[in-house]
């Protein structure tokens, strides 16, 4: 089966917005086994949207449009292929009680008449309800081809794939395909790739495909299979064999298992309490980790020190040490850590401190440079980081390897260490 | 004139990674004036690529191809252009100095012969040169159709973008554009775009598109003129109507100013330093105020209160307070706010406590609920929110409503609030 994916939006072809989309609907895509051609974006046209729209359903077996579902006038999506597919629109009523619901559950009040226009749907149309938006995803049948349309925002469209389309499109795929994500930390892409290069090389059933991540490394395992049992077993000795290559490094085979999960998971597990202080990241790690339901079992409290005074107030940094080696220094970073950890009887404290730029940077102390500081088993030390890119960047891949750290620093110091010669 | 953009690579229709260099492009092109109709994504397949590229020389002024200039068998880009133009490779003596000299200044000796694919270029191509790799990007004229190869990773192509591409496509620009991007605040697309809906309806020169933004709408104003003069002079009126319409709903009119921005710029305006404190959003509404650098002025110090000891020992809400109203209420969300403010005398402090999910909620106290806290100008107050989607939506959610409340309080408080009945 081909799929060709069509994004609408005039703000993608403007640069206002990265296609996230396209790469997590390939991704899916792939792991089901359905092969990609052609992926295109088109603006808010109708002539230029129904032309991809006609050459798509030449060309593939299903095709997924996302984006253009809104209320405003310049969504067309929905409009335009019914008139391709010479459909008239009708009102849905589950549709139109949705939007209600949405509005009233929120306690707005002030639902304008284009928001009505998101309860019509192409005459025969399954709709996909959307859990986190008002407008509704729908198929439409075309001959021998499956057009499915989604909302642009990725939380919805992301919500409506999993609960909906994939198993949809699982219905299409006569074969069944079993996938693991396996997951590194702590390990470079070009690194893993050579220490499955010959495994990569040889794929055919299970095909294997690695995924560069910020701080991570995922591997997809997916075979094709006639049943789940059979497919599982193709999957098995291929992730046998990179676990045997790669240990623990790997923090999960389990796509929906995230590095901050893992971390908590190994707090839990040793019963260690968390406590986190930030400069420069200004409290994404600890966003992180609250990403993670139920972390509120190891994770009590974080601080956001900014200023000297704060870190000196809250922590306990000392005057001297702030003065003497400056606030992004590794002596800052480990009295971060130490002073969080005793002040507030946590068992581990992580501190961040850097220069997150675009100012701030000198010659000694250049922008990307980042200290993150680690009280483990009355143990304190901080390492020292060089990252690249704009601010965002940089406070990003700060959070990702201090979580990366902190998962190597339990191993360690609790489970044994890590057994390869990596 | 009329660009449209190819990006070439398999890794792209697997889903292995997301296609940045496309927004980068669109940007670019969007700056220059220039109109991007299609993007399309195709792979490292000569027949579908050669499709690919006829169609966009029909319908283009200029194509912009983006990867499959590598060393490998599977880059074809370069090779498959050459065919469509009917040109023959020729090789390029510049391009072949400049990867010994790549391979020397890295003491590499392994040239393979592989290598030396890329020092051939189409014959009467221009080359492109390449600071940060091997593979020179080259621009090919065809009848008036300016086809522009550059090679995939994007360190590579944006530093030739900047460097050759830009003062190219420059001399093909003649009009100049100009745009402004209104942001609004505190108000719903749908209901903004009914606000503007005649003014979008009539627009030409200059068009008027509305974007969604989480907690914000953000309206691009763009005129097209001889010289930039001309064409700000068109946008003024369109952009001042705005502001007729919205007034200080609106923050800004510039694409590069952020909301978390323009609070910090309130704030440092009116002398006011301000704290944090959260519980559900665990330190997103900090990281958001540190995302502006120079936010140290007015931003020192955060709270992450997770748990309700946290909340008692660190900003001195009550334990009768917490045992009869629970952590989610307006009344703890206040006293979170005023003992932030007393206790770090800071004049200003937002605290957010909710129910995130997926677990935690209840019939009384359902998932998505929210309260937000402001203590500001001596005055303490908490507004509740419903907020919908998975707990990562909700907590985003949550941030950008405590950005928008708190302008709007420092706009009541401290600049005789709003004169729009909206």
């Amino acid at each position: 089966m081909i799929v060709e994916l069509i994004s609408v939006g005039t703000e993608i072809l403007m640069g206002n917005i990265v296609n996230t989309n396209s790469a997590y609907l390939a991704e899916k895509c792939a792991s089901l086994g359905f092969s990609i051609y052609y992926m295109t974006t088109v603006g808010d046209n109708e002539e230029r949207l129904s032309e991809a729209i006609k050459t798509a359903i030449q060309r593939a077996d299903i095709v997924l449009l996302s984006g253009g579902l809104g209320p405003t006038m310049d969504d067309i999506t929905k409009e335009t292929v019914a008139k391709v597919c010479d459909l008239e629109l009708v009102e849905d009523l589950r549709s139109r009680e949705h939007i209600q619901e949405y509005f009233a559950k929120r306690q707005l009040t002030n639902i304008t008449h284009n928001n009505w226009k998101q309860a019509f749907i192409p005459k025969g149309a399954t709709v996909i309800d959307n859990p986190n938006g008002t407008a509704n995803g729908m198929i439409v049948k075309t001959g021998e081809c499956h057009i499915i349309l989604l909302p642009g925002p990725p939380n919805e469209l992301k919500a409506m794939v999993e609960q909906s389309v994939l198993p949809y499109l699982t219905t299409l795929q006569d074969a069944v395909f079993y996938t693991s994500m396996v997951k590194i930390s702590g390990l470079g892409e070009s690194f893993v790739e050579d220490k499955l290069s010959d495994l990569i090389a040889k794929q055919t059933n299970p095909t294997i495909a690695p995924y560069a991540k910020e701080g991570e490394v995922h591997i997809r395992v997916t075979a094709k299979g006639k049943d789940e049992k059979e497919a599982k077993e193709l999957v098995k000795p291929v992730v046998h064999e990179i676990h045997k290559r790669l240990g623990n490094f790997i923090f999960t085979d389990d796509e929906n298992v995230t590095l901050e999960q893992n971390v908590i998971e190994l707090l839990e597990k040793h019963e260690l309490k968390i406590c986190t202080v930030e400069s420069c990241t200004g409290g994404l790690l600890a966003g992180r980790l609250v990403n993670v339901a139920g972390a509120s079992e190891v994770f009590k409290q974080g601080f956001i020190t900014y200023s000297n005074k704060a870190k000196r107030k809250l922590v306990d940094v000392k005057k001297a040490t702030l003065k003497e080696y400056g606030a992004v220094s590794p002596q800052t970073a480990k009295e971060m850590a130490k002073g969080a950890a005793l002040l507030y009887n946590a068992d581990v404290a992580l501190s961040i401190t850097g220069i997150a730029g675009p100012d701030g940077g000198s010659e000694e102390k250049p922008v990307g440079l980042v200290y993150i500081g680690c009280y483990i088993n009355n143990h304190v030390f901080a390492k020292e980081f060089h990252f690249t890119g704009e601010r965002s960047k940089v406070r990003e891949s700060s959070v990702a390897n201090a979580l990366s750290l902190l998962r190597h620093s339990i191993i360690e110091y609790y489970e044994g260490g890590f057994k390869q010669e990596i």
